[in-house]
């Protein structure tokens, strides 16, 4: 085997009270990546289709990752990645995590799995810190790991995995404007009120026991954010009125999708979400912003190999 | 039936990461109370035994709580409360959620059970506004419902009840030093940095999951506190001593019961959590401060009726 090609899955992080521990790895939105083993002793972008990113390895978080991960292993195999960029730099919903972890992925099964999927974490995360300054792991995680991702701790990295409910579906909306998980992160306030965050672990707390009981009122009640949300949401577009039509067709919970601009709802069953979707839709396509919109279940694999 | 004796247990608070919303219930360490129909149409506190506190009804918790709970009833029937205390007030292990957790609960059995336990708490939590000036949850819940506790939400009241892992253990250190509660919210700052608080959600949402998968060791792992253990510590005498005595002993975590003294070791069997009783017996015997030292299982049903 010298060559691969995998799907590598959005994902949704940042789950409302989760977050930048908490993440869900999405099922029918992902790029495609071939990776191949190359003679060159080096790590090569050899083409990005569906997106204007850089080739330039060092300045690619699909080549950054493979690079730290290639260092890791002392190994000086040479790669050469191919990436269709289905998800969209910037939408909030895991593009560049979906490089990274894809990259890493791919190597570590060509190589005969020197790492476990999950020791692969680390390596991947380095890709999120090229592009967002911030190595953090809630996409990078469920998109190796699949399903709902928690990270424990950084230092030293602890990602659980944590249980899906059958029925859980999410719509995604991605309003096509540009906020850059730089910007975003710079206007969260460095400090938050006890009372605030207390409110935020006792939803947590309450959010994964509605994992491990699939009671999805329970998870309803808990996807709620009193810290980060406030503050980001003034830079998407309607998201008040968007919050409130998803309560208004039965969502279980809405919130940002990462740093934004994308937003979720979570929703019980494929009748309920094709609701919610549309919607969302019908409000949407009377504003003047072009958008994307999806609807996925939870992906409980992660990546996946598609030849 | 006209009068009820019962079992009001110790419980353990404030667990750490989940500061304010999450606590347990002990099995061996609590006050008997009886609880008998009056003739006056008023709540009687007609005995103390064990400790000095007040008898007149408004200045006493179980008062308080009884009498709160009565005027939502519409119910003007009286009771006299006579309590064995054998949890010494201000010890920081439910005290005061004993007394009133007991005393409603008790009330509640002899009128033929017009409320369900889960639904005694708010009355209780009178008891908790009294005594520390904070209607807090996270003592009187776990005694009514037993095992761990989790407040999702305070407004509206939501409680949780978590699953039990069989095997744990706590050791309980009560050093007979006085904290006042209300004087132990005070030194708390009333805002936290971000990053910490992210680490504290990151802890809890993890301590749930290890509830859920009897994980001790990620029991442990998570059973940290950023925030407030370390303001609040330094009021504890030879806390640092304490927390390291724990560790070398295989204790799967340590850390400051409800608002102090007390502190607490959660232990795996019956051998791990008697070695770890050893030893901060051994540590604290050539210390100049009296202590009781306490080893029980989780109590897993809270109040129990003795006739």
């Amino acid at each position: 085997m010298n060559q691969i090609k995998i799907f590598s899955p959005a994902t949704v992080a940042n789950l409302s009270c989760g977050f930048d521990v908490l993440g869900c790895c999405l099922d029918n939105v992902g790029d495609e990546m071939i990776i191949s083993e190359n003679s060159l002793q080096e790590v090569r972008i050899t083409s990005i289709t569906g997106q204007d990113l850089p080739l330039e390895t060092d300045k690619n978080v699909a080549g950054v990752a493979a690079k730290a991960f290639l260092a890791d292993l002392g190994n000086s195999q040479g790669f050469d990645i191919e990436i269709d960029k289905k998800i969209k730099a910037g939408s909030g919903i895991g593009s560049s995590a979906a490089s990274a972890a894809g990259a890493v992925f791919a190597i570590n099964k060509l190589l005969g799995e020197p790492l476990s999927v999950s020791e692969l974490i680390p390596f991947a995360m380095e890709g999120e810190r090229l592009a967002s300054g911030n190595a953090h792991a809630d996409n990078v995680a469920p998109a190796l790991l699949g399903g709902f991702s928690l990270v424990r701790s950084y230092e030293p990295l602890e990602v659980l995995s944590l249980p899906t409910p059958e029925e859980l579906r999410v719509v995604v909306l991605h309003p096509l404007i540009e906020i850059k998980t730089k910007d975003s992160r710079a206007i969260l306030r460095q400090s938050v009120s006890l009372k605030k965050a207390i409110t935020q672990w006792g939803n947590l707390g309450a959010l994964v026991s509605a994992l491990y009981t699939s009671n999805y009122d329970l998870f309803g009640r808990s996807l709620q954010d009193e810290i980060v949300e406030p503050v980001r949401s003034i830079l998407i577009p309607y998201f008040d009125e968007l919050k409130k039509i998803a309560a208004e067709n039965a969502a279980l919970g809405f919130g940002i999708s990462g740093s934004g601009p994308s937003v979720y709802a979570m929703c019980r069953g494929d009748e309920n979400a094709e609701k919610v979707k549309s919607a969302i839709k019908e409000f949407y396509k009377s504003k003047a912003i072009d958008f994307e919109l999806h609807l996925s279940g939870i992906n409980k694999e992660g990546i996946k190999i598609l030849s």
